[in-house]
């Protein structure tokens, strides 16, 4: 069979799978995710081994440590991956939810019912615990799933797949329901993606390069987010103490995510007071400032310090590096989110009353805090579970990604005999 | 300026518009929407002589009769226009609505507050009514719209846009809220359709022809419905007089919309006592009937009744037919639905609480009806106020659009200094 076939299969695999799928009751899905985590366990030798040799390939194909640490697996990752399965089985079940039945004049009682999406094809880098979770998520959420890995971990996804397949298959559900496209040709995908009959959603998971490719073939929709350019605001009259925690934990608790603070604005009437403290932190930690003259002027140049170019603050740096920029004013700062931001996240630091209402309406990005750390934007820490992914387009979801973006509702309609004048 | 940069123009003028829409509050909007009726009304004489000259060299170009009839405005459809904007400014603002508020471990409150999408290009025949509906809908969710409506009804269109942005500018909105695109060439929508950075959401309302060609252009997502192939199911033991009157209204009340029956399937066990009746009902409304064999054994051939071929089940008659097919059992009537039908709309008729049940879970549409005509697939219908469309494809909105479905949701996070461990 050829490739192009190949992938048609696999697509009329998983659109068949999907009425048994969104027919399944909570009990059969969680059985099957508690299942797959035993398994996970179970087999962990014959993972760890296949994933051995996706590492000795990277190795010698000369990868950097980052990325062989993001494809190793161990056994506490596999525990880890077993942990998320059975949280997934022991959220909430999306599917069937009803939101309101409201009575029509004429009688007729109208309501919305939760259905899964259908296909979801997942298209990632080479870190094959994502294949896991991402097929926990769809599973839950009673769509079929089309993975494909990053090329480098194609021995340790396969035999991940082959293992939830097994599962599936033993508690009666079709194996359609997850497959992972067994090969590395990078045609595979750009077939995947002319299917837009049989898969009803793409979703990209990596860097920015990958994102772009597979939304400039996809014939289907796409959700996905480009880059996360974000900005805290610390407002004229903020709490110094609690600004300096929240700017420091957003740069530097983990400055390699897309959460993760990249521009620092600051109220003019408080940068004097505000700046040198903060920078001195900032430093500490290791942390690049990029300032704009203003800045600079107040924190002098120097070691590590110096002057922002336009670049700087369309930048997601995803490292150790923060650019300030004083502004006028709230207005000056949510202008400046607007025209280098990404949508992504923003807070602001404030202790006015009508600001943080002001930025909180008029900050256009997924996720808008309130004296709260930009870190925050997280399907976990959010309150939604598990997440699949984080959505910058403002189609279907905006924002961390749980199992009820991965659904949509029908209408129904209960009537006695109504028709239509 | 040659075309491609009219059209940049554009859209950048309706991005610019959008921090001021999506700030107007409830107030402002339906001022503004009282305003566009009176205007309407007042500039009648100009509209109608507009349209007059559309008309003619419609007349002249040998447009179809139908098609003329869609085209026309009058004094009476101006004031159902007038009508609409003033219904449109009594339904509820979506934008801001918060909903739900909740308590993380931690303290932070989590909510989703409701915004705009942005600037939505929307395309359709020529309707010059559709202008005024989509430009009011548009307004009152706190979008830019840019139109592009068919090329016969420009000079319409031009006036329409004309009146329309003049009350924004009264009302102090930016003109770039409502704009349309003043050529009749078709590059002008190609050039649109690239135009991702800037609108956030196509719509295209017409025929298939119309919504494929703009969904194969687009760049940017596109909320679309292709055809509506919409089935009654008479169950075994339905109240055959309640059946009769869904079906008749279903197909013959407006047969030339998406929402009326295509198809009906019936029970065997009934077939014998249901079908002659219904049959002489539907000849009486000049119905033509195609049917399986086993109906044909019931009712015979003859007149207006004749074998249905395997294209027929997949068919949008649009038109006083209907294809009729007898089936084993509910299974065998949602299998045959998953397979000829379009995701639209389908009813079943039945007294049994159970089966009623199966079909609205196992019918993957965008409305799903129990013993109620499938007219009712309509937003005014199912209570969500004027309609942009349907949708019957799953992302972001399934069924009727409404103004809520020209919103989407951000996260909102109040919180009191904190950070992520």
């Amino acid at each position: 069979m050829d490739l192009k076939n190949q992938i048609l299969q696999m697509a009329m695999s998983a659109k068949e799978a999907c009425p048994a799928l969104s027919g399944l009751n909570s009990k059969q899905k969680n059985q099957a995710l508690e299942q797959m985590a035993r398994a996970l366990l179970k087999q962990a030798g014959t993972i760890l081994k296949e994933n051995k040799k996706d590492l000795e390939q990277a190795r010698k194909a000369g990868h950097p440590r980052a990325f062989l640490d993001r494809l190793l697996l161990t056994e506490k990752t596999l525990k880890e991956m077993a942990q998320g399965l059975l949280e997934v089985s022991q959220l909430p079940d999306p599917v069937g939810e009803v939101t309101g039945l409201w009575l029509r004049p004429n009688g007729l009682q109208v309501g919305r019912m939760r259905i899964p999406l259908g296909v979801i094809g997942f298209i990632y880098e080479s870190r094959p615990n994502v294949t896991v979770d991402a097929a926990g998520l769809c599973l839950k959420s009673g769509n079929a799933v089309i993975l494909k890995g990053g090329s480098e971990a194609i021995r340790s996804n396969l035999v991940l797949t082959k293992i939830l397949q097994d599962c599936l298959i033993q508690e009666g559900i079709p194996p359609g329901a997850i497959q992972i496209i067994p090969t590395t040709d990078r045609e595979a995908t750009s077939e995947l993606l002319k299917l837009e009959e049989y898969i009803d959603l793409v979703i990209p998971r990596g860097g920015e390069g990958l994102i772009r490719t597979v939304t400039a073939q996809a014939r289907m929709p796409v959700l996905k987010h480009y880059k996360g350019v974000c900005h805290v605001f610390v407002d004229q009259g903020a709490d110094l103490a609690m600004a300096n925690q929240i700017c420091l934990n957003a740069k530097v608790q983990r400055p390699g995510v897309c959460n993760a603070m990249e521009t620092l604005l600051v109220h003019k009437d408080i940068a004097k007071s505000f700046l040198p403290g903060m920078v001195k932190l900032f430093r500490r930690e290791g942390v690049e400032i990029r300032g704009c003259p203003a800045t600079l002027k107040i924190i002098g140049q120097g070691k590590g310090i110096r002057a922002a170019a336009e670049e700087d603050w369309y930048e997601e740096y995803l490292d150790l590096i923060v650019a300030v920029r004083i502004v006028k004013n709230l207005k000056e700062a949510v202008a400046h989110i607007h025209q280098y931001g990404s949508q992504h996240t923003e807070a602001i630091v404030t202790q006015d009353y009508n600001r943080a209402r002001e930025f909180l309406k008029s900050v256009d990005s997924s996720v808008v805090l309130v004296n709260a750390s930009t870190r925050f934007n997280d399907g976990n820490q959010l309150g939604l579970g598990a997440e699949i992914g984080i959505s910058t387009s403002k189609l279907h979801a905006f924002g961390p990604m749980g199992l009820n973006e991965l659904t949509t509702t029908k209408f129904i309609v209960f009537g006695q005999g109504q028709v239509r004048s």
